[in-house]
């Protein structure tokens, strides 16, 4: 019988076996008290089972406050499985499932969610990214080397006529990719409609004059139908890509839009912060981007190396690998494009090559192409320049020095970034 | 010009007014650097707005990692601002905008949003509970009160048989509500539609007999179109009741299927403690309940008083009610009837009724009905008279002597709450 497993970081005033046990009873047949009708058939049939626990450290007191008590703390790592037959392959029934009230229990003193195993049912149930990477570059036109893109900048405050004016330079620099800030949606001050029209109406110009259209995501984040109405004005604009903010739909709106769709989904993370932020509590993303993909996340955000946030670079490259690592052992590979984005510049191309082993992704710098000394077109041309150093194995400093476009990165960006 | 206002504690390495302007600033308009576009008058229409700064405490090191250092750390109250014009009255678009990136700022060692204060525009755009108090006692026929119910146990594991045969129990024993537990949804081992309509010729039966229908809140969470399908055999069966979990729904899951639904929605938090175990980031329920009211939650999950989770009475009893509390200053109160539950017996009845002030309120038992000593009827009976008790002002000890259910509760669960 296929088995879900998920993979916990916990920590229990009580011995770590135990509060697995609790774990496993409240997230699957059990409550506080054993019930009637709760057999031992009904249990091994329908049971969660705590598969492995290991104790890796004692802490003197809780992480979080707690209301059981204990001499100390154990934590450690467990491994909980569950029958499909109860929830199916469903999306959203799986995370009430492995990420439901469990986070709350009095026996935890800290949970975090580290991974997920789906059954091949899960393959069958969801048709996950449309596009991907080889999808992607068949639109963008751009066979190899990772697609430069920026993020429209002030993110608010353009109206649509400014917005495509700016469309209009950025794509004359050459840029293969333009997002809207996830702040910028369907507002009175600049309705999707307008934009979209304004800026296909540059783009497809472009297009027709140097055969390269720009890919441009449309954060069309909103109301289900509202959301299929936006993805097909943007299609019939002859735009390429729309963007959703993945907290802000939910597993079940994605999945709408999903199978709605015809373009390619660019996956917005605003609010990851509220999951990873604590050591204690949350869901890793390597857990956690396995739910949108699956859910047909084409480009999933990554944060970027020497982001202006507070992840760590090493969780940033966990996670750009996470996003092109195979969802199951056979079959599809649900594969998305990590984007990376916060903070971004020419001085950090050459860590996110590395960090991916490929090019295949989405590199979105905002300040770092809109702040450009040289303007936009220094932007872009310093970010390609960066790619060639890398590719030619120069140090950015002496590829620079006949680049001016890419020396002026080095010096306005040096100081933040450093 | 309407503003939203977001309230939130904010701890920062850096001074706190600094670092609420950095919040303001990257919610809005601003980036790493200042960029060209970003003109006052930009700034002015469009960007967020700090309005308020109160430092409360200092403390020596950021509660969270952080990137940012400081010789210690202040810790306070921040209001933040908003036009709505920028975002519109959309909820998946306020989400990204009042809790979307700022959680993983550099500058921020600890941030939790307090509440959110939303201008009338709305209250146009989302119909909110469609059901709520009034809409549930016609439903039910229970006139005053609180609603007596229990969730289906074991949680998982029963057929559709016997679920129902669990159900006509329950009716039997005069019980007002019923729900399924969120890990039971539509799987292979219980498909829903076969639960459905076992259980509601169960229900409907017992109606003809009695002219008492019990609400059964079956839990249709999966994807949009599979929950229209689920909530429209609910109906045509018979049935009163629906029931999702929210964050696996999400946002947009959740107004979609309120705008189709012709029945409650009996709205499940699972997946909160996420948001709520660490003092130190995520979202008070005083703010998050105001998203999926506005939503359409006719009824909303609460915890329990003396629960077995690690939440305290305090924050249970500002959570019911803030379900109860109109959500703008004048039209339509929005209000949705608060759900106690998790480890509930006749013991907290009357902290319950205290904690809400008013009986308009679902008090759900699982073990506290299923796992009585005398059966599901003396459990059912015996929360009656711990409403009696309260009502006829006397302890529930005393009320206990000639009522050999409620007496049996006592001795049963007093040692589990106490």
């Amino acid at each position: 019988m296929a088995r879900i497993v998920a993979e916990y970081e916990l920590e229990s005033p009580l011995p770590l076996e135990h509060a697995a046990e609790v774990i496993a009873g409240e997230q699957s047949s059990g409550t506080f008290v054993r019930l009637p009708g709760e057999t031992d058939d009904l249990r091994a049939r329908s049971g969660a089972r705590v598969e492995q626990v290991t104790v890796q450290e004692t802490r003197a007191s809780p992480s979080l406050p707690c209301k059981r008590q204990g001499d100390q703390c154990q934590r450690g790592r467990i491994r909980i499985s569950w029958p499909i037959e109860t929830m199916g392959p469903s999306l959203p029934n799986l995370l009430a499932t492995v990420a439901g009230n469990l986070f709350e229990l009095a026996e935890v003193s800290a949970l975090r969610l580290l991974d997920v195993t789906l059954p091949s049912a899960f393959a069958d149930a969801y048709p996950g990214p449309a596009f991907g990477v080889e999808g992607t570059r068949r639109l963008t036109g751009l066979a190899e080397g990772p697609l430069i893109g920026t993020i429209i900048k002030p993110s608010v405050g353009l109206s649509p006529e400014d917005t495509a004016s700016l469309v209009q330079r950025l794509a004359e620099s050459g840029i293969d990719f333009i997002k809207d800030d996830e702040l910028q949606a369907n507002g009175p001050a600049c309705p999707l409609a307008d934009r979209v029209n304004h800026v296909m109406r540059v783009v497809n110009n472009h297009a027709d004059k140097t055969g390269k259209k720009v890919m441009i995501a449309f954060n069309i984040t909103g109301e289900i139908d509202e959301m299929k109405r936006s993805h097909d004005l943007v299609r019939d604009t002859g735009g390429t890509c729309v963007m959703v903010s993945l907290h802000s739909i939910g597993l079940a709106g994605m999945t709408a839009i999903r199978r709605h769709a015809e373009l390619p989904l660019h996956a917005h993370r605003n609010g990851w912060g509220l999951f990873s932020r604590s050591p204690d509590i949350g869901i890793s993303y390597v857990a956690w981007q396995k739910f949108w993909r699956l859910a047909g996340a084409d480009h999933l955000h990554v944060n970027g190396v020497a982001n202006k946030f507070s992840e760590s670079d090493d969780s940033v490259i966990a996670s750009a690998r996470a996003v092109a690592t195979p969802l199951f052992g056979e079959g599809p590979d649900y594969l998305a494009m990590p984007v990376f984005s916060s903070g971004q510049t020419a001085l950090q191309m050459g860590a996110s090559m590395a960090a991916t082993g490929s090019n295949d992704f989405i590199f979105c710098a905002g300040g770092g192409i809109m702040g450009h000394p040289d303007g936009v077109a220094g932007g872009v041309a310093s970010l390609r320049q960066a790619v060639e150093a890398v590719q030619d194995g120069v140090s950015l400093e002496d590829h620079a020095l006949h680049r001016p476009e890419l020396a002026a990165a080095l010096k306005a960006f040096g100081r933040q970034v450093q």
